[in-house]
């Protein structure tokens, strides 16, 4: 098993999973499902037994027989690319709990409404992701922003991408994108060029390049930032992978910017995905007389509680910081008062905000809740719920559980 | 007394209103508490012969004695101007009965704090107009929208801005705008040459236009829709009144859409306005490497929940469309049920929104109410309350008295 990478993951388990991977399309709700309850291996061996249950064994008819994931492995291998599952350390558990949280919602209304096949671009995790170069994946999420756009960009679009993308890698942001041609290659390129990491979102496999003029962009993200993928290698960059791939976009990015887009555009349907999963949507403006502006503009108007226009950088930051203060000022940015110097847990709350602050008071002592009772027992949207989880459960203050979530259990000097 | 203009309000009133008009600024808090409360020719004695309450007579200390009220009337005559009082039958009493409810709001918190004197801009109604031309004045804010912008606009600004102004006019609504230089003038241009009635609100004196290279405009508006100002002939446009003059164009106008505007622009100052009295405001975006389009930008950033985007006429009639349905909605449009075919009530009911339902059912049977007590037996806010009185009053449901809002009693058949 030498060419199986990621060495502190089981190789059974990567194997179960690169197996999983390939023999349903990303997004298959029965699949995730199944995962979820008994586990890689024995869902991946159930699978190739076909004793799975009924809708597993439909979803996955086709490939199960020939599906190899070891042949996956290997050409990831010579291609450079490494298969990361949620056992793996640098997993993006962080940026992928939006997804877990619609994901056990979306598996429960599945189960009620029974339907045979879901759609493409369902809110469900990956069950791994293939990735390419040496940048950060564990925290994608906390510090990145998504930059995408219209292929057919215009000049202001990818000037002001650009600009925007350069300030935000000023400000230590990662900057996500899908590689595309127009606003995605724009902002690729502007955190190359002040040799910030940036991270390519594709559609199709990572052994090659999608769209193949933008092989020597592929490589140049790779040196120093990330290339990943939800499809195997080899993988075509089909229809339906580009808008599973844009839940991921959404996901791994604390917030998404659409420069330029024309009416019912893609870079909108990743918006879709933010809002869902309680992430900031941003619009830039541009001229009503472009066509190019025109997507983003009815998208704002349509959409007034749930996009922000933003005009420059500063706006970004702004929108950004509301969803990621909490984790970005520093622990002792805040000097505690006598009383509470020893005492953590004040500590770390008089960091949060009042949202983060609401849903850790709404968190009983002892049991673990879901976000749905969470956000009955805080008063809060189950939207917003989402939103303070993933920062909770990063400082320390929450874990996850079998059940939902939970508060971790502190000494009893230091509880409220 | 030949040269008194509207025959049909009584001279003293005229005389009285032309009087207090110029004895102070428009918007002096405590002179228009006391035209309130004493009526206007009672007030006008008091401040002649300083018999008047102090902060009145502070106010009017200055011109109390060299008012001529006579000569004012003489010289409007003279330029084609006339002198409209709420007393008058076409007072513009929808459009102005935002003002009336913030007006008396505010001169009870000026009670209460016991300022000395108000600064200018305060949100309470004129007390009379000076008006040139033939257009409709009365129903001013059911059918109009203000389109305001930069005096420094750019070729995209006017050119946006004539596309949108020529599209309200093509949808029947009146145009108002400041007729100043660049975004004023292209409105007003824009519903002129497609023969629309067109509104230009002057900070300063309508014997004369400002600024004078708008002569010919202020010509071309009068000779088909109409010139307002608050200020009387001879009166120079100063800065104050160019704030005074903004909340009149934010109260007669059911919404203000900001074509381009630096940051801290005077166009932003009427879109304050509006924010106050309940009515949408609405701006254009443009290029964000535009300067013209800076100020827009940033106050759709900053005040997401009282601006939208627009981006085309389309979406100006959405907005509108929510603050205006119930009043263009043809009485007829909804057959009625057999059974309500004789209510006269019901069938208007029929035609309000959920917003005005909710208002009405909030008014008790015989009693009058506040604005602020209605908000609670609504449960509307204050400001929607705000919003949906001038509707109920203009389709008969609600009166306004000197205690506030009552429901017009109708014959016992007819109550619901």
């Amino acid at each position: 098993m030498g060419r199986v990478t990621g060495a502190s993951v089981d190789a059974d388990v990567l194997l179960a999973r690169a197996y999983l991977n390939r023999v349903a399309e990303p997004t298959c709700v029965p699949l995730w499902a199944a995962v979820h309850r008994d586990g890689p291996v024995a869902t991946a061996r159930a699978v190739r037994l076909r004793t799975a249950d009924s809708q597993v064994l439909t979803a996955t008819q086709a490939r199960a027989a020939t599906a190899d994931p070891e042949a996956d492995l290997e050409a990831a291998d010579r291609a450079g690319v490494r298969l990361v599952v949620p056992e793996s350390p640098d997993w993006p558990h962080f940026g992928l709990a939006c997804l877990e949280h619609t994901g056990v919602r979306r598996v429960a209304e599945y189960r009620a409404g029974g339907q045979a096949r879901a759609p493409h671009g369902e809110p469900v995790p990956p069950l791994a992701l293939w990735v390419k170069g040496t940048a950060d994946l564990a925290s994608l999420g906390v510090r990145s922003v998504a930059v995408v756009g219209a292929r057919a960009a215009t000049a202001y679009g990818q000037y002001v991408t650009g600009e925007l993308a350069s300030g935000l890698a000023a400000h230590e942001y990662t900057v996500v994108s899908g590689g595309a041609y127009g606003i995605d290659a724009a902002a690729h390129r502007a955190a190359l060029a002040v040799e910030a990491d940036t991270v390519l979102i594709s559609a199709g496999g990572l052994d090659r390049a999608y769209p193949s003029g933008h092989a020597d962009l592929f490589d140049e993200v790779t040196a120093t930032g990330l290339l990943i993928s939800e499809s195997p290698p080899g993988a075509a960059p089909a229809r339906q992978r580009f808008l599973t791939r844009n839940r991921l976009i959404a996901a791994l990015s604390a917030g998404t910017v659409v420069v330029e887009a024309a009416v019912r555009s893609g870079a909108l349907n990743t918006a879709g995905h933010c809002v869902r999963f309680g992430r900031p949507v941003m619009i830039v403006p541009g001229p009503v007389t472009s066509a190019a502006s025109a997507g983003v503009h009815d998208y704002l108007f349509k959409n007034p509680e749930t996009c922000r226009l933003v005009a420059g950088v500063d706006h970004i930051l702004d929108v950004i910081g509301g969803f990621t203060s909490s984790l970005t000022s520093p622990p002792d940015a805040a000097a505690p008062s006598p009383d509470d110097a020893g005492d953590p847990v004040r500590r770390v709350l008089d960091q949060l905000d009042d949202l983060g602050r609401s849903v850790y008071d709404g968190l009983p002592a002892r049991r673990a809740v879901t976000v749905d009772e969470l956000s009955i027992t805080s008063n809060v949207s189950p939207r917003e719920v989402m939103r303070a989880l993933p920062v909770l459960e990063v400082v320390g203050l929450v874990a996850r559980t079998a059940d939902g979530y939970r508060r971790v259990p502190m000494p009893a000097a230091a509880r409220r």
